[in-house]
């Protein structure tokens, strides 16, 4: 038995097998994985990792299983898939997903059946039934990762403690205290439904406040753009990027000269291109054409721009928000014996949902030198949006 | 004017100079030296950088510039020196203190009058009276760097905030408000005793817990060697120590073979060296010998071990306690028109200079494989204390 | 000068004027009334009281002074206003509102000109000008009182203090620093928007789980009616009502026999009516229906229904709830030059005015022993909502 | 089964046995109780009550009960017990000790067995087991009120929280983890030892700034002196003492004409004696000589003072400080074994000890009209301290 100190939730405490699990050099790497990427050159405190954050989410889902009165064995499941559920996560968590082809759960599944992770697994549970869960699957793997789940709360309460926005403090104890079991499906009881509608605007308040700031935004399409040629290049191996910490990409990346390097620099140094143009989603007729955008229609808005002020094409960097997307309207809520999805029971959640595209707009970016040259561009004019 | 958002203090305000002064590689460098070097390996929440740290400062400082009416020259000053007092420290802080020559103090002075700092401050301030309070001359000085200092009211409290420890918590409203300049001399007022001694006590709980933390001083050992090969192989620049970060020494390490990678990949597994052997310095009739122990006595023991145990001579680490100064005996505080000593009127802070062993011992590590045979060692055997 | 330690704000300074203003009976009346009346039956925590909220407001009315870059005058008057603007409230603060004929900001006003306050003023100020700022008039009424003020600021962040509902955690300083004074008008800047959304959701939020409670509703029913026959038989004079604190009015109820010591002895007991109807405004064809029902309508339905169930007309409680008011719709939000109402600019805000009577019911309380008589009644045929 | 929110511990869950302990009036009284009487006129948020208290050393007493993995039914024993333990508290708590002669705990007894109280408990418990508990004995009692007590843990938390000072934070998780029952005795881990420190410096800390603060000696010597003189003329029932609540004593002394009405008048509008003497413990030979004083001796010099002044003798106060106990020094502590006094092992708690005389100093306080007076009296002859 053993204690780890968490800044967010105190003294958590971990069995053997969850240490000799924690102890293995798959789970020790999210020590060195930022949970926010680069966002620390926006926030300075966002230094937060993957392993606290992992180790947080056990914490919760073990409330939870508690609340939930699931026998033993399932509790301690439960949070031994939480310890496990962003093991495949590359450097910088998120901001590495946009340049590989795989999804993080994906890469944990991977993962834990070729390391030794599986292995451990194997002496204790069905190693099955942990890549269920972490997939998501089932009431279990809704506790993990559903509309409501544990990861969420997790993060929310995180990124507001180390960034200092304290948008994502949340009612943990009232909506865990409200989430129940019921012919295998994991329901939110009626009278959680004000938690659940202010852990939904906790998380569309962080958006424009952390995630999509629009520095971050900056940073994180700036080494989007770097590792992806690190992977062109084959200086970094795709298949096997839940192998590589953040210091061996930026390490990797300082090494090289030209574009890569430059990049690396300037990320180091915090010289970052500045927003040249942003078009805000709401102000066209119908913003979902955006996410219809292809990348080779992206790439030749970029080419076209480059050519015309100068530039590596390379340096001109089209960057379209994250889609918001908005499963929590789905969430089933037992209301008087009845199941109804929450859009249908809260006009907020439905506001949120008309609300998804306030803070979201197609922007460029370019090194601060071209700034000039770019101000006599229209940029519209280089964009093929589809309808 | 900017604002950066801090996760202890708020909303930080910075002037048109201040960013111009923060924005250079010299000082955007602090965003990758951890405060506290590996300790996030015992508390996971510790991955805090020196770059928070020092805007902190800048911002206690300006508090206490506030409380003792500078006038604003001097004010804005203050607030520049702030920012640049760590601007030496090199990789993983204090950590790497150990392997190389000069003092964090020094290589700060070195640093802003070779690079660009020292031409930005000249526009605005002497360069040698930067340089002056920076040393921690003056009253000035004191402010940054005295017994009762706002780098230590930060540090107090950001690495409490990370660690999630509670010990840290200072009542810095009262410390700054009891703090008042007379005949150039930084006073304490007589009704800030209390406010002193709680800080001192902060500081003395946070030494055993997390500055002096077991584990941390294993951590710290094991990389201080690795750090020392490094130099000595001449892979790194000693005189240029306050150009690298944290990310160059770690991937240089692993670039290397043999016993350098060896530590790094163990540092990077959590793989640690087992504490075999702890001598109380209480224990002893003179603690105070144990600090006149030289390098050459000390490398001759770990030989001497090495060869009994069949193990290469740098795997065995005999670990020589931090010393635990006590300049706050004498911090002036002003009581009915006198100055006094703060340890004649505080019989506290005499008792915490004499519980100052009272957590302090000479610790010998080595790799777990050779812990059997270290049982059958009597370590006190190999050690020549001098008296 | 003094400092008063606030558990919310930390060290709050005051000059001399504002000591000697805070040191007048009127003003430290306030400590003996509590901020949220008998809320502390519900959460014990809720002992908080309107003294703690006045010079919390004129910590943040300054804050906010220094941000509009006020002159030095207005400063003051805009700190001491803050510490008035509550004077004239009435025990158990708005719980008493509602059985006496003038708002509190009026007997706020007709307290400072008969009392020492009006004289005290007069020393430095206008008191023409402060009563108009403390009547919400101009744009310096508009900080202490308007949509978006430091007053409710204030309450949200402390009422979420006291009561452990974390809901009210606002971001004060994002706020504040985006309001901006132009053409004798105080905006909000378009940068705040979601500041502002926040605080509107802290708000919204708070209702249900605090400010109307169901348990809070009850209690503060029973209160109102005891408060009622105590005004009815003059054993409280209804025009000196700023006079009393919570210990005369508790002290004299519990004096007399009858319906009002029965009462007061089951708040003291926390012996509680219970809910025997609920009327959802949601759940009818126009919600704004239930606001037009007057006393004499509502007076007969208690009648009769303590008619059929055999208990005194006085033990039966119609509550209608408190009217969703949404002034913030109209809040002036500055963009690129225009000046619009928020809630043209923000769904969020136009969502929570749709939602307004989410949380909204008529209910009727009556004493347990007459639950289950109760049970039989249909309670809607009792009453005439006009249309 | 029923959930308190607690604003320190978060949401508090009751069973119904202690839902049907914790309705009856004798507990309900206790919202009406002040934990720290009448500190709130030195620090306006100092208004939790004894109820909040009570309930916060429940939770406290189960998280120690879960650790030393007691049996269903003592846990539930030492939680009713810990809800129970403040009952027989006076109004203003401890304030109101001092004028009467049976101490809180004896008066808790007495109430237990008089009030149904006693008739709940016999449902489930040994009424005796409980008194036996309460008042301190064996382990279970020495867990509620001992030297490391889940009561001074939750008050030191609690006071520092609603009053703001930050002194009294402590570790509670570490202290808890540290505590073991063995053969019946309960035992402080070794590795405890810091929190232990660290818990006794909070109180210390606590003492000068909150429970001793100067002006909390005032106010409270004041009350004091008021409830007294309503005890001597059988105005308030010694007997029942724990019957009355706060408001009951306030509301009596307003209503009485002459010296009780006046004071009244004062601690209402904070009109407060002033401290025209101060002997500071430390300055005399022998402090201790200072606690052999006995009443005939101070109402001596009480009634001399009033004389050559030409006051009424009820107006001059001349305050003994309360004596600083030193309880600690004895706990038990578990080391390798054996079991040894935490004074043998802890130098910082024998400094605790020695400084104990720091902060205490025999106070005179009287009228501000007549200081004038007081200014040319040499306080010193008046008083005739034993040796």
């Amino acid at each position: 038995m053993k204690f780890i100190r968490d800044s967010v939730h105190g003294n958590l405490q971990l069995d053997d097998f969850e240490v000799k699990l924690t102890d293995t050099p798959e789970i020790q790497r999210l020590r060195r994985i930022k949970q926010l990427g680069f966002t620390y050159l926006v926030y300075p405190g966002a230094n937060h990792t993957r392993f606290e954050h992992s180790i947080g989410t056990m914490y919760l889902a073990s409330r939870l299983a508690l609340n939930l009165q699931l026998d033993e064995d399932t509790h301690s499941l439960i949070r031994c898939c939480a310890i496990l559920h962003d093991a495949g996560h590359g450097p910088f968590s998120h901001v590495s997903e946009g340049s590989i082809e795989s999804s993080h759960e994906e890469l944990t599944s991977k993962l834990i059946k070729e390391s030794q992770l599986g292995d451990i697994l194997s002496e204790k549970f069905s190693v099955n039934e942990v890549l269920k869960v972490i997939s998501g699957e089932g009431p279990l793997g809704h506790m993990i990762s559903g509309e409501l789940d544990v990861d969420r709360m997790d993060y929310l309460l995180r990124d507001s403690y180390f960034t200092g926005v304290a948008y994502g403090v949340i009612d943990v104890e009232r909506l865990i205290y409200n989430m129940k079991l019921e012919n295998e499906l994991l329901l939110l009881d009626g009278k959680g439904v004000q938690a659940a509608e202010s852990m939904l605007l906790a998380r569309y308040f962080m958006y424009p406040s952390v995630y999509q700031h629009h520095t971050t935004r900056i940073v994180n399409s700036m080494f989007r753009r770097c590792l992806g040629k690190l992977l062109e290049k084959q200086l970094i191996n795709e298949h096997e990027i839940y192998r590589y910490d953040d210091i061996d990409i930026i390490s990797s990346a300082r090494a090289v000269n030209g574009f890569i390097g430059d990049i690396m620099r300037r990320l180091d140094n915090r010289q970052l291109f500045k927003r040249v143009y942003s078009l805000k989603l709401n102000d066209i007729p119908n913003p979902e054409d955006i996410f219809k955008m292809n990348i080779t229609s992206i790439k030749k808005a970029e080419n076209d721009i480059a050519l015309d002020i100068g530039a590596g094409e390379e340096y001109i960097m089209v960057d379209i928000p994250e889609y918001p997307s908005f499963h929590e309207m789905t969430t089933p809520v037992s209301v008087n014996g009845d199941i109804v999805p929450l859009g249908d029971i809260s006009n907020l959640v439905r506001a949120l949902k008309d609300a998804r595209f306030n803070h979201a707009d197609l922007c460029i970016y370019l090194p601060e030198k071209y700034s000039e040259k770019a101000s006599e561009l229209n940029f519209i004019d280089y964009l093929d949006i589809p309808d």
